[in-house]
């Protein structure tokens, strides 16, 4: 976000060692009343002038209550200045098959939807919702969406009923922009081994104008990309919208109700987005292999294979090298484009 | 640092909603056995393998200990790989003024100097240091140098007598590169409204070399340039010391003997740091005036003026703009060269 341009304060849910995608930590999460505490300095200081607010791993429901609160203050504050404020709700739950949060978390994320101007769930936490809800579990490829199932109710299969999912949500949470991360739900034009991301804003009357993008997956396991999609998609929109005349104004950043799907700032917005995560996922994982394989020799020569460093080293190879690859970040080439539900 | 590209791993040490300079801040400090701990994560996952550390701003003094032990760690470590790891401690105690830190941890930083590669101290830190000995407490210009003074029982009252100060620094302590930042003696070669920076790599036998860079004042009231100027001399000191062939697996990446002050890496990684800094602060000191004019606007329009608002709009006025202008960080024109003192 820093690089794109964006002067960022970060208010810290945890300050644990690592990530919890290594197994294993250190540190410490920050309270919820701590959280409040510490938006109240903000606002004491008259540093609360936020435009946009990313909220991200929070790992218990109070504390995500209390991010929430900071939302919905902001929210509310700028209802005076429509466009003002622009709060960007990914509601992390969990990754490739890893819970992060309590479960108590998950009502708490379905609360605060209704204030959101953008949600950003990924797949795993589509798939997580659906345990909830065991007799209605489909095979992994059948079930996806979030909070989406727990919302909308609509069963997903296809990309035909995920769009019903997603008019349903526009419906009845208001909710005017939605980004379906990591979509991998079979179709004729889908090639195999794609996936796709699908994004919709709403009318002023509710309706749905979806698009979907389609790309390669990569065969690699990485860690990350779901905050790398939220980062990016911030700073994008942002760019898109102000790109677009009157635009940040409107409230919601919502666009005319003439503005087909393909013409939304929130698909040029994920189309970049897209192509910056391409380029740095595939040079992240051709990376991978020489990386890890050099730190495993460093770890035979000190004596023997030692399956959990092993697992740790991998988890070590699958973070994101954003840093290196800060060009594709700041000048990505789009080679997927938005198309058509 | 990010930008330059460095892959950082951020311990905070503590967690405030502003830093101390707003002059009031909610949040909490990170506790030693917090610090030790985050540590040992990063250990038990190998997320330990650190070529550099910075450390910086630490509130007390047990957390400076706990600090100072993981910097002890990684240098005895690093002990059968000279050159494998590089310790800068910037003794961050203050600027313009104001003391952050508890005063008990002054004598913690006079402990762990023997253990850095190279400090940092400011002017501030200088004077305060001073003032922990009244009598011998000079006039502000004349007064100068922090645990320098602490360390180095030399009495500065100009540059030849820094320069003596720094000598004895280097063979009672053995810290291998020093760098005063902001210094402001008279001296004939200074033009009115210049500072300067006094850097030293010692030799094998622990003789200074001693450089100066000038460079003119800018007539502004900044918060942060202490720490930009320590972030952007580890990046800067790690890329001189890698285009030099062999430094790099040199003990505390130090010059050969023949190597003149002038070229030291030490002396073209501060060359670069202060191109950076004039563009950053003369940038920010330009957008100074505006951004506080229209928001005093707003708040008098809002009804009065408020002492306590334009102090706390003065200080966000105040902060470096660094990303905004992360150009002049990636690709600053060195103006200001580095001459013999």
């Amino acid at each position: 976000m820093q690089t794109l341009g964006c002067d960022v304060a970060a208010l810290n849910t945890v300050q644990f060692s690592n990530h919890t995608g290594y197994g294993q930590w250190t540190g410490n999460k920050v309270s919820a009343p701590e959280i409040t505490d510490l938006f109240q300095g903000l606002k004491n200081a008259y540093l609360d002038d936020f435009d946009m607010m990313l909220s991200g791993y929070v790992p218990g429901a109070e504390a995500l209550e209390a991010v929430g609160q900071i939302a919905v203050e902001l929210k509310g504050r700028a209802k005076k200045a429509p466009g003002s404020f622009f709060w960007v709700l990914d509601p992390v739950m969990g990754d490739n098959g890893n819970l992060y949060v309590a479960k108590d978390v998950v009502p708490v994320y379905r609360s605060l939807v209704s204030h959101a101007d953008l949600i950003l769930p990924n797949q795993f936490e589509a798939e997580y919702a659906s345990l909830l809800n065991p007799p209605e579990r489909e095979s992994n490829r059948q079930s996806l969406t979030p909070l989406l199932r727990l919302l909308s109710e609509v069963k997903i299969q296809d990309m035909a009923s995920l769009g019903r999912a997603i008019q349903v949500m526009h419906e009845r949470y208001c909710i005017p922009h939605i980004v379906i991360t990591s979509v991998s739900l079979n179709h004729p034009d889908h090639p195999d081994a794609s996936l796709s991301v699908v994004g919709s804003t709403m009318t002023s009357d509710r309706r749905a104008r979806a698009f979907k993008i389609v790309f390669p997956a990569i065969d690699c396991y990485f860690s990350g990309t779901g905050d790398m999609f939220a980062a990016l998609t911030v700073v994008r929109m942002r760019e898109a919208v102000w790109n677009t005349p009157g635009l940040s104004t409107a409230e919601s950043w919502r666009s005319d109700d003439a503005v087909d799907a393909l013409d939304l700032p929130l698909a040029k917005a994920v189309e970049k987005v897209l192509a910056s995560m391409h380029e740095v996922l595939t040079k992240t994982c051709e990376a991978m292999d020489i990386g890890l394989r050099r730190r495993l020799g460093e770890t035979q020569v000190n004596g023997g294979v030692d399956d959990k460093k092993i697992r740790l080293l991998k988890s070590k190879a699958a973070e994101l090298k954003l840093v290196r690859h800060v060009d594709s970040i700041r000048s990505p080439k789009v080679q997927f484009r938005a198309v058509r539900m």
